[in-house]
């Protein structure tokens, strides 16, 4: 009998399974009805494959939301395991089709770690991928106690931290904090299409890599996950759209020279930065803990080597660095982040031995 | 006679001091309708403060767009130098402006250094804000050659990449790469209040960050911008609007168990997808054109360096590193992204040297 059954070895099952590795609950069975992935998952140390018998204390179904309630019950009516949890970025749709169907609705208890990427599949996964991160954790009111203990054991297996709440708060919460962004940065990043091949990308602002990073994502991944949520989320994208259309009426007003809409933009413009002093700044995020030494660098094999080499035998640890390259030129600059104590130590050494700061 | 003489002590005006400070064009005069705001950046090393009279190289004027051109064509009638430029973020709107009331419009070219942060005023000023970024030169038909020369030569003293382009094309360029995301984010993250104080803002998704990150920027300065680049603005928040309508009547229609609304909703995302991949990473490189190479690192002093040493023993050259930190755990994870035809042969080498590959 293994810890946890992992049903679906792509991006965050497989991240389940590495996760797990070093935990209490190390003792990981795979399986997806696509072999190559469990394959794949097992070879990257996720956990062995599952025989098809063998029972589990967990079994985790990570498969997209639509057919979540359906691999869950099936797997359940295998009777393998005493409970059953799932990762559905939409939890009431799920819930509802798993009471239809499920022989002992008592035994199940939905959860979703707030974790992913752009990227999808085995080869994607990090056990890394939900250290620090929420892992909501929703019972229906038929889910046994000891059932929500042991999923709640699980996350925390994962370094997640388990948040409970119920599945329609869940769901609203979702559909604004991730659904509606997701919808967002893809809505806009489908409009650089309408430039065609006169778009001069060197142009672009800096935010534009940022506000249309996550339109990226999987696109059958995400249909999925909005059709099992679109009750919560198309009223919210109708009302970002009615938001759009009238500062797009402000500004067509102002092109027209007509008086006001500036007062109207500035308005919308201020409730966008309240909005956005709700966020939560991301967790991991270094930019703001580290120094910055800027360094000039041929564009050439080694040279970055050889500058952390520099680095190195000062025994300054670079916490992070970050490349840009300037189109058409031999030379790109380079950002090293390190701890603020180093920061003039580094900078010494290197205006030392050559290297050319900024 | 100073080399530049900076009118707006602001963020942009402040920063082009700083970064000419150890440049060719060094001597830099600062003035400001706001002393205070001379003082900080005369304090800060961007210039000395102007008396009024000294006459200048080049004027670059630094103030909101829809104040620039009276700002700049009044110092013009001074008569205090050769050059007049300026930096703002619409052209058009501004050249018409100058041409209406400049002395000589053959003395001015219009300029846009494609730098900023979501902070503004003196004390965000960095001297290095300019480095590898796109200055759009936007001459007007009237421009004298010495003119559009000079401020080719005033962008790459600031260690910026001049660009040029005609006002037009520039305007287009901007309001779909830089203005349209602007009032995307703004839209975005004020639908955050929408949710009142209910907001679980613990089950944010990791894109809520990147995708309201702009959001913060200052409202009088956007409004400032949009203002001047309204006719351009305007239809693309409209088309912004209405595929956002489109694709939450689909979300509609799915919630009320229609079928066909899931292959709109895929198509949309598609679009958003590929839209992204137009989208430069770093300055100049697309998304999807490199191959990434995943490694597990000890986070201590040399170990960067070691690995970045061994790619360029084996010649390969490495065109960016991202370091992912893991709170609380003594590794990290790096990618490093290579030409897709050297990956394979990076990734052979550095499994056969004993890293830890993922």
């Amino acid at each position: 009998m293994s810890d946890v059954l992992v049903v679906g070895c792509g991006l965050l099952g497989t991240s389940v399974g590495l996760a797990l590795r070093d935990s209490a609950l190390g003792d990981v069975t795979l399986t997806d009805l696509d072999a190559a992935h469990v394959a794949t998952a097992s070879r990257r140390g996720a956990g062995r494959p599952w025989d098809g018998r063998e029972h589990a204390s967990v079994v985790l179904v990570a498969v997209p939301p639509t057919k979540t309630a359906r691999a869950l019950t099936e797997v359940q009516r295998m009777d393998v395991a005493r409970t059953y949890t799932h990762v559905s970025s939409a939890q009431s749709h799920v819930q509802a089709e798993i009471e239809a169907l499920s022989s002992d609705p008592s035994r199940v208890v939905g959860g979703h770690p707030l974790a992913g990427r752009e990227v999808s599949g085995p080869e994607a996964a990090a056990g890394d991928l939900f250290v620090g991160r929420p892992w909501a954790i929703c019972p229906s009111a038929a889910s046994a106690p000891d059932a929500v203990a042991a999923v709640r054991e699980l996350a925390g297996a994962c370094a997640a931290v388990p948040v409970d709440v119920d599945a329609e708060t869940h769901d609203r919460a979702v559909a604004l904090l991730s659904h509606l962004p997701q919808v967002t940065a893809s809505a806009l990043a489908g409009q650089l299409l309408t430039a065609g091949d006169r778009l001069p990308v060197v142009l672009a602002g800096s935010g534009l890599a940022d506000t249309t990073r996550i339109a990226a994502s999987d696109a059958a991944l995400w249909t999925d996950i909005l059709s099992a949520n679109a009750a919560y989320v198309a009223p919210l994208v109708a009302g970002l759209a009615a938001s759009l259309q009238d500062v797009a009426a402000s500004l067509a007003g102002l092109a027209a020279g007509e008086s006001g809409g500036a007062a109207t933009v500035r308005a919308f413009l201020e409730r966008g930065s309240a909005g956005r002093a709700a966020v939560p700044v991301k967790r991991g995020e270094l930019a703001g803990a580290f120094d910055r030494v800027r360094v000039v660098l041929a564009d050439r094999p080694g040279e970055l080597a050889r500058l952390l080499q520099a680095a190195g035998e000062a025994a300054v640890n670079v916490e992070d660095v970050r490349v840009e390259h300037v189109p058409g030129r031999p030379t790109g600059v380079v950002d090293l982040l390190v701890d603020g104590a180093e920061r003039d130590r580094l900078k010494a050494l290197l205006e030392t031995t050559g290297w050319q700061l900024v």
